[in-house]
């Protein structure tokens, strides 16, 4: 079969097992509903709000995840890096320094084509620790991967939405889906930049709602009102997936659709329709 | 008449003239289609992409806008305050330390109705200036303006998507509506919090998406590429309006209804339908 | 006897038991040398790099330290704070927001003299986190003070040198000392400030030197290096007390002399002399 | 002649005129006292407090400084840099990303001597703009001097102590004399690390220390305590020098003496000796 359209789906950050519940329940629907080709899920918050583990990093491929991206939180847990040292489909930002553990960007088969995408994770650094530039970095694995394939996939895990606008614009035309993380809040704004990468600026999380940024509120106000110490807990309930579902044309390998969801919807309106 | 719906139709961030053309065009058309009863803009970036004047001030009221927010921009042009001592319809955030000039929130008659709307404009402090506590500073305008009225609009000029949401959980009940401003791109949470507030994180902007936030990408670009300052131009092309509007039940003072719009529609599709 | 001039002995930041030990030997001959009518030290790390705890209040009472100041990490361990309840003599800074336990100021009665100290424990917010403002907390404080004593002590715990030095012009002349701490390095800029308060940017700490601001500096090496995080342990070994003393009018209240000390004298020259 | 020790002048941060005319004054007078064989300052604010100019950079030549390092401020003024191509005696940190004019690091003939000297600019990161890495920067660039020369000084333009401290023991042993600039306060701490290097947190400045960091004293207070923007003046009087002269063997190519000096003395006493 000669399939003209690739299908990715994209879950932003999963906060702890309220994300991962969800998913367990809703994924394999969302795959069959999008017809996803390829599926990548931003992990760094999935075990209790930080980090990762192996069982977790288990149980979302067996879910249908072909590759995990991380963040600022993927160093949370040092005990993972020595499982992920041999597993490429588990990355972390490409742009902390040399001499950390674990991938940046990896070269992945779609399942059932003969073809390959590329996958790159990035972390900004406005408002965020000073690692190494981004922009030069994505520079340098998007040469090494055009190498091998044309169709790219960019998570950007970032804080300043100046800084996602401008990388986004700085790749625009050279990779076929760019999408932010890290802010745990969908953004309204997927569209097709004028030279052909779809963009997003950020995908929003998937765990509780009825949280601040899927941690317990009360901790969070305390923390903001006091201005002192108190310890993170994970929140639960009102949870929902947020993700991108993007279409990818196989001969340009340009995006032609992109569009995002939060699932259940959020309840906007006590009007009667 | 008796009526038991509240419209209230606000304007995110509007940067310089492509922002304040498209409300030139669009604005009247927007109050009557949403059957406004009330408007409020925010215009911290309309001079230019910084600041307000005098002339912008007027024609933002003649197109329609009854109270005008701003945020850490509002003081970048320091002509302008001395008219606005004797301007309550134009707020800056009130948390800014005592002795600056300008007000940081107003009760005002909404046109053609028995009641009154308190409306708070209050700033972030997350990767943002040290300024006065936007929590402690809430609490004591609100109590103030619920000896008039208990149907409030805040704006929420802030950074940090956690921060927002802190602030919304504090003042969820006590207040009708609650949005974000500052970030330029609109999110995709506008929801009804529990106790009956209805909240966005970010209205996004109004102004050229042909940009990094509204300003010239090229120089965007270089300055996080090259790290030294480049000066800020505006952008034109490409130009949206941001807004939401929301509906307050006039016997709660609660909200019932709370949707946004980026107008016109981004393009995130090249697939026919 | 009517002595004319008060001396005041302050130790800067004691890191962990290299510099509890050091004090331990060496704090009362100190007292002694500058005849040290009062003494007041930091103790934010005197426990294991990170706040204190109850014995450690009463070893440097013991030694003969009559108040211990605080900064950032005096919320780390929040079982203290208990017993902190009812002691006076352990300040935190006092513009942490209200609703925090602890005093952030008192007025002490100087040992075998008719007369009282105030000490007023501030923290900046430039670079740190956003409490409430330094400023206007010291006016109030200073007022209250005021009405039992002119005789005024202030530790500002900051990081900026520009916010350090505007505080102290904006309380030259109304309190007798004012000294900085926490950035952990002494600076060699004591001095007499035009309206009669003694100064100093930052006194330094008292712990080891071999480090990096008394933790160990192979882990913040790999801070830097690898932009990933790293457990802190505490370091040891070339250690060293760095203090001010002060000589204050006992008429006017103001600085007659300041000087700074680091001990034993770090060594700056291989050359005979 | 064979001398065996090389003497090295450094100036910390010249502010505005108020620093030039005290070195106009003073500085022939303190190459002669200390004997120097080679002058470095740092002129990142000598035009008026931001930037310089190529008036400034022939005066400092003129009164006998070889070398002059910059800092944040290097890129205030874009006209110079026009010049700078064709001077390599003038340097900004060399951190800054490639694509930015200038140089970073350069090597130098040592008059009448036979030896030659690499002097080496970096900036970091903590609480500053995010640059490229200073301590793999530092690495790569010490590398290239040692092809020329051991004989290696370094001025790292930083604010955060611990991220001094960290890239001094980075580089203990494999370089001369590390000096920190920046924070315009100049500190109490020069000694020789163990393996030989001679080490001071920070210079401090050339100016007026009737002021905030060199700028007016009344504006920097209006900005600390309003939170809004006004615009910095250059302050004057009460003008010192801050500067270091370090001793190095030029057999090792270690130091063997550091010290600091601010001239005039500070007024620390009113008391009488
Ligand atoms: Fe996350
Ligand atoms: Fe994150
Ligand atoms: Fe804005
Ligand atoms: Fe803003
Ligand atoms: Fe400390
Ligand atoms: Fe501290
Ligand atoms: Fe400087
Ligand atoms: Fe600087």
């Amino acid at each position: 079969m000669s399939k003209n359209l690739l299908n990715i789906l994209f879950i932003g950050d999963i906060v702890g097992d309220p994300g991962l519940n969800l998913l367990d329940t809703f994924l394999p629907g969302f795959i069959k509903k999008y017809d996803a080709d390829f599926v990548i899920a931003n992990g760094e918050n999935s075990h209790q709000g930080k980090g990762i583990n192996r069982d977790i990093i288990a149980k979302l491929y067996d879910l249908g995840v072909h590759v995990i991206t991380g963040g600022n939180h993927s160093f949370a847990k040092w005990k993972v890096f020595s499982y992920m040292k041999n597993d490429g489909n588990i990355l972390r930002p490409l742009n902390y320094p040399k001499g950390n553990p674990g991938y940046g960007y990896g070269i992945y088969d779609i399942p059932g084509m003969d073809r390959k995408i590329g996958v790159l994770n990035l972390q900004g650094r406005t408002f965020m620790s000073a690692i190494d530039d981004p922009f030069s970095t994505a520079d340098w694995a998007i040469d090494r991967i055009k190498d091998e394939t044309d169709l790219i996939f960019v998570d950007f895990h970032a804080e300043a939405t100046a800084e996602k606008m401008a990388l986004a614009w700085h790749l625009d035309g050279k990779i076929s889906v760019f999408v932010g993380t890290h802010t745990h809040i969908p953004t309204n704004d997927a569209r097709i930049l004028p030279d052909g990468t779809g963009y997003i600026s950020d995908v929003g999380m998937t765990g509780s709602f009825d949280s601040v940024l899927g941690m317990d509120k009360e901790t969070s106000m305390k923390r903001f009102m006091l201005g002192t110490p108190h310890r993170y807990k994970l929140a639960d309930g009102n949870n929902h997936i947020c993700g991108i579902q993007a279409k990818v044309d196989m001969e340009t390998n340009l995006c032609v659709h992109i569009e995002s969801f939060v699932y259940p919807t959020l309840n906007n309106s006590k009007l009667e329709e």
